[in-house]
């Protein structure tokens, strides 16, 4: 038995083998491509591009009888890798005489990575932060660009201590509110201004497939080289007004991570069994306490600004801890019927998103379940 | 321009259809695997076989330039593919000699699971439901095992309707809460009594990794060859007491499920731009908004059940309840300092989970990101 096992398995550890010096050989391809889109100063994510060769390659399985599905999977993993292979290379600075670029917080995250970017690119990119803030005048005396990237409490009052800028100047922020830091913008600098939300964090692999909210602040003819640039990193664009940006984000960010806060307090004050919880998680539960846990890893005062950032964050809280003891009624009242009709409300509500939305999770489950060790 | 990069996507489609046919020579192999296991009924998955040969292609791709993750991630995805594969071949029956089995509900998701799982292993299986209950005497008269798979709401009712089983026949149940049903069938039945929560849903492409809660009743030897069978089948096995199961699925099923269903509702009471929201989703809102979105898409009879299982189900969610209204008193008293206090109180109590949480979750965003397309 463990024989032919064994044989069984040697010939799998080959292919594998085989496998593997086949990624190498297309890992070179994609250099070559990093180095053809960095000459011409293409994007490294062509929607396009991807759909049709997964399309093609989709099709070729099925005629070998392989998972459609698992050919697609693996070249989406393997995609992303290029995409990082490509960022290696560096890319084409599409606005080459632009003045240097100053980045005000500099030495956090968030302008790290920025500062990459705009490197990779041959711009010149000056840092300034807290140790170095008395050099700011003469660092933004000539500067193209000055980019604002520091906690959201303070985002203002840097925003006011900035020295006049040269009036042809950008100034952009980061900030992950909008309306506040674009009005405060406005007000102190009387060129270009520009309003910017990268929705990913520091630790993202590449900006390929990655969203960016922007809102137009004044002569956006004067920086759309800029958002040519944000495309050709691979990031996707989305431009939206100030207000409606932070009505979104009282959903995405100040409610998201309230509550997932109140879920750790919860499972805190219960003082339960972490161990026992996870050994015998589904694995949607599983999911949903890596995502709880992971907040806890994270800086505290980022999660009270983003979530005090305004009133309306707090009033839309308030509502929704109302609606939940209004839901509880049910509970008490053991009135399972109400449940229900809520329930096939809201199911008519969210109308094809439900089943567009639990087809996309059973992909996501299973490759969340795929890394499973315990 | 266009020539050059036109070259060397040829040369990548080249490399992926190569690619392809590997992986259906690995398919093949896989398909000779199960069939061995299948004859001396070895499990599917093997937690050792998968690490030992994870570690060796990490280090050849460490040797070669390539990323361990990436053909990690990659054998990972063609491993579960496998899992399907090794699936179909059929599996060895422990107990050959075991008279038929019953499913009472067998039309359900989870009944017809299991009848595929027996009938692939060649064990006899009938099947009783609403249509045929007149037939339940005649069928349990001679039978091995019954198992029970229906609504909770009706477990306890049919449980009590049985008809006497013979002695030696073992009683099981697949219901999502333990200590009631297994007290019924206590009761109900002399012989051997067995508690059963899978933590899946139906629609599971194996049962590799997949983990089966699981209360002894009485005689644990009869049915010890059925404990094995589920893990050739690929499952994992957790003993648990059923009081103990309640307790934990209180957290990860009713209150999970209930601010799943409040976090819609207060979607809908808002009546937010879906799409919107959508399109300016990070990874991790998207992600949380797809769990959010496809509780809807199911049966709300299936979570009212579950959400109003026991009174005490209900009082964990006030509890719950009345500590995120003690949390919001932060937000109204602007109390930044009293929120980062809580916050590190409850990040000290995760401990290394929360780093280790954090680490699985980037792999999974990186993954749930891959797949975006809008």
């Amino acid at each position: 038995m463990n024989k032919e096992l064994a044989a069984l398995r040697d010939k799998i550890d080959d292919v594998d083998k085989t496998l593997l010096h086949l990624l190498a050989k297309r890992m070179t391809l994609v250099s070559q491509v990093g180095e053809v889109k960095n000459k011409y100063g293409l994007p490294i994510y062509v929607p396009e591009r991807e759909q049709s060769l997964l399309q093609s390659r989709r099709k070729d399985a099925e005629a070998l009888g392989i998972s459609a599905n698992l050919i697609e999977d693996i070249l989406r993993r393997i995609m992303r890798e290029s995409y990082i292979n490509e960022y290696d290379k560096g890319f084409k600075a599409l606005n080459p005489q632009l003045r240097p670029i100053v980045i005000i917080g500099g030495q956090g995250q968030m302008g790290q990575l920025f500062n990459r970017l705009f490197t990779l690119s041959n711009y010149h990119v000056r840092i300034i932060d807290r140790q170095n803030w008395h050099e700011v005048s003469h660092a933004v005396a000539d500067a193209g660009m000055v980019m604002i990237s520091v906690p959201i409490h303070k985002t203002e009052q840097i925003i006011h201590q900035l020295p006049k800028l040269p009036t042809d100047c950008i100034l952009a922020d980061i900030t992950s509110i909008k309306a506040l830091p674009l009005q405060t913008m406005m007000e102190t600098h009387a060129g270009p201004v520009l309003g910017l939300h990268p929705m990913f964090g520091p630790d993202v692999t590449s900006l390929a497939k990655q969203v960016v909210a922007y809102c137009d602040g004044r002569q956006s003819e004067s920086y759309q080289w800029f958002l040519d640039q944000l495309q050709v990193w691979g990031a996707s664009l989305h431009n939206i007004n100030a207000i409606e940006h932070d009505k979104n984000m009282a959903f995405i960010q100040a409610l998201r991570h309230f509550t997932t806060f109140v879920y750790g307090l919860n499972l805190f004050e219960e003082q339960v069994d972490l161990q026992e919880l996870l050994a015998l998680s589904s694995p949607i539960y599983r999911l949903e306490l890596i995502m709880v846990g992971r907040l806890f890893a994270q800086d505290p005062q980022l999660y009270a600004d983003i979530v005090m950032a305004s009133d309306e964050n707090i009033a839309l809280i308030k509502r929704y801890h109302q609606r939940f003891g209004e839901a509880l009624d049910h509970l008490e009242n053991k009135d399972k019927q109400g449940f229900i009709e809520t329930f096939l409300r809201i199911s008519e509500w969210f109308g094809d998103y439900a089943q567009r939305f639990q087809q996309e999770s059973k992909t996501l489950l299973l490759q969340a379940n795929d890394s499973r060790s315990c």
